[in-house]
């Protein structure tokens, strides 16, 4: 009956997760969570792009050429970023203690980590952490959402989605897990997703939706290559349900949009946890020459900090919004655009509309705002998510002491 | 003898300025004003690269290819930008206006306007503002300074800057004035410069060294394009100063380093005054592979919300300067990046170096903090300049309301 309840990353077949603390964080909170595979699991990530990166995406990007991982070890509090060699040394020593307590190789243990940037890892407690969280091992649905508690950082919530699928006649599940809560601009915060499921699918397939599913969901909230030096989507496919292998179109087509899904609900879960946020806004370009162009005005306007305030503040402010656009380089002409925000235009064609202020004060206090803007210029689109500038960002990232 | 001490606008030969409140800012505050020169001066202007521009922008634009004009006339609390063809009607109203009451043609009469978006000039009030600086006019040190309140919005002090160098036997006086204080991120603010000399210098080489000290000052506190649809600096010169028109290479340098710092000094003055700002940083980035990609490295640090948030706080917060320069596109490696926050090395060839953290401490506490970043890729080097995000920057943009 248990199983059947479980939403979290144990729910599908084959997985188990464990955690402790082990003082990384305050207040005997948890910060290192280990999560296994009973087999060998086709397995698949994508990385940060940004130029400093941290050692555990370095050994990750190694040991992933293969495809294939049992186990991983994540820690909460210290991103083991810009640590030089010794820092590398320190996460293969994560995943070859890790691998010895498992019983595994340490080619077949991945590592990630979140957290202060430029300190070494207190390698003392790591090592206990990492015992005392393969001890809790278990495929609970409490260890799941613990799970998903000890990989926080600065997050308000633990973020989870599950979505469950039947191929032919068996039932497929994907869970994720993600963390991260500075997506307010690009450049914030890491990222971290880790995704289970216990469909039989080939590596490449598994690759390539993953990829996929990354574009449409984390990658609308922050821009490729403003990623943070840790940014991490990791998933291990068990292989256990007993669907034939995902092969045909039809079969694959389900499982990504499945996939789709539950990047989108990590990813909108995350943008409505940005940091010190109270608002998400949705934006929409249309009528752009190319998605290139789309992409770059959808951002420039979700991450002007203009417009974030103007959420904030609750002020249908479109003027700082077709400006954005104006500014970021992408081919318009003034005489064209139009803008809505919610359902309403407040420019047309270039020239201001005079709209029902009292319902566009009513559709700027509601927590979820959509701007829409056609630059009527071609035929690409692209839809991005962005939330307010708040006191509280300020105070979360001023007060934050190294 | 006054004319020893006015440092102002007014103070190059030829130039009186007169200003007005015809009702655009609360309270009576000046919030019109009008510059004019005895001759038809030499004058050229620098504008906005944003799509998205101003009527007054796109008056200016077309009237300056003729490089001659007599007055113009700037008002404040209202930008007339996103205003449509009644917009551009109304810029040229101003003109006509002001050309009529001077008696002088249209054609050499130009126009700025600062504030908010998408709303109609007030042009009954504009009319009679118009007129009442008109009968201010006045050479006088106070008319000048007058000019430089009347065209502040947010701006928190008026912005002024003067030189004065010595071409064979005569005094050539450059004085500027500007507003501008949303400069904490670029696609900001709207920033106007007016910049007055006596200077007898040939419109050819005028408008190629405003174009030079633009760059190097008002361009490395704000990215090209990214600017306001209002930004606009323009230079007069009277002619009037008895040196022999500036043509030797000597001479146009000297008058070229007193422009650079007259724009340097206003550009800082800009950026010192970003709207709720408390510090300024100077961003050096050394050792690039290009001049792109030092500008692009300088930019990314000084626009980074968290390298912002961490000067408003005193926090030497190295780890968020690596990362934005890592994630911003640049040719780098990371076992090669220094860092300096002020004289001190904190990362060192790729590794965190075990600072004095009571000196970092205080000189991040400083009014103006200097990080240094050699990439070690080549020889290129560029600096720019930025600001703390605070609280106030927040409340000043959030509260505002259209």
């Amino acid at each position: 009956m248990t199983s059947n309840t479980n939403k979290t990353i144990t729910a599908p077949m084959g997985f188990r997760a464990g955690c402790a603390s082990c003082g990384l964080k305050a207040g005997n909170a948890l910060d290192i969570a280990v999560l296994t595979c009973d087999h060998p699991a086709a397995t698949a990530g994508v990385f940060t792009t940004n130029k400093v990166f941290a050692a555990p995406v370095a050994l990750c990007r190694e040991r992933l050429v293969g495809g294939r991982a049992q186990a991983l070890v994540v820690n909460a509090g210290n991103a083991n970023a810009c640590t030089g060699p010794a820092g590398l040394r320190d996460a293969k020593t994560m995943t070859s203690r890790l691998a010895r307590s498992l019983n595994l190789q340490p080619q077949n243990v991945l590592v990630a980590s979140t957290g202060i940037i430029g300190h070494r890892l207190p390698m003392t407690k790591i090592r206990a952490g990492i015992d005392a969280a393969v001890d809790n091992l278990s495929s609970s649905a409490r260890a799941g959402r613990n799970f998903a508690r000890a990989i926080m950082t600065t997050d308000r919530s633990a973020k989870m989605a599950f979505q469950q699928i039947k191929i032919g006649r068996s039932l497929v599940r994907i869970a994720g897990v993600a963390k991260g809560a500075g997506m307010i601009a690009p450049n914030m915060a890491t990222m971290l997703c880790f995704i289970t499921t216990d469909a039989a699918i080939s590596l490449p397939l598994l690759s390539c939706l993953l990829k996929r599913s990354v574009d449409t969901s984390f990658n609308t909230i922050t821009v490729d290559n403003h990623m943070s030096t840790n940014d991490t989507a990791i998933v291990m496919a068990s292989g256990l349900a007993a669907n034939t292998t995902l092969k045909t179109t039809a079969s694959a087509a389900k499982f990504a949009k499945a996939l789709d899904e539950v990047c989108l609900d990590l990813a909108l879960q995350m943008v409505s946890d940005g940091e010190g946020a109270t608002k998400r806004m949705d934006v929409r370009v249309r009528g752009a020459r190319s998605l290139a162009d789309a992409r770059t005005a959808a951002f420039a306007i979700a991450n002007s900090p203009l417009v974030k305030c103007a959420l904030f503040g609750g002020d249908p402010n479109w003027g700082r919004i077709v400006y954005a656009v104006g500014s970021c380089g992408v081919d318009c002409n003034q005489g064209r655009i139009d803008c809505k925000i919610g359902p309403i235009f407040v420019f047309r064609k270039g020239k201001p509309v005079a709209a029902d202020t009292r319902r566009l004060a009513k559709i700027m206090a509601a927590k979820i705002v959509e701007f829409t803007v056609d630059l009527h210029m071609g035929r690409s689109q692209f839809t991005c998510y962005g939330c307010d500038l708040t006191y509280d960002y300020v105070r979360i990232n001023a007060e934050y002491h190294t």
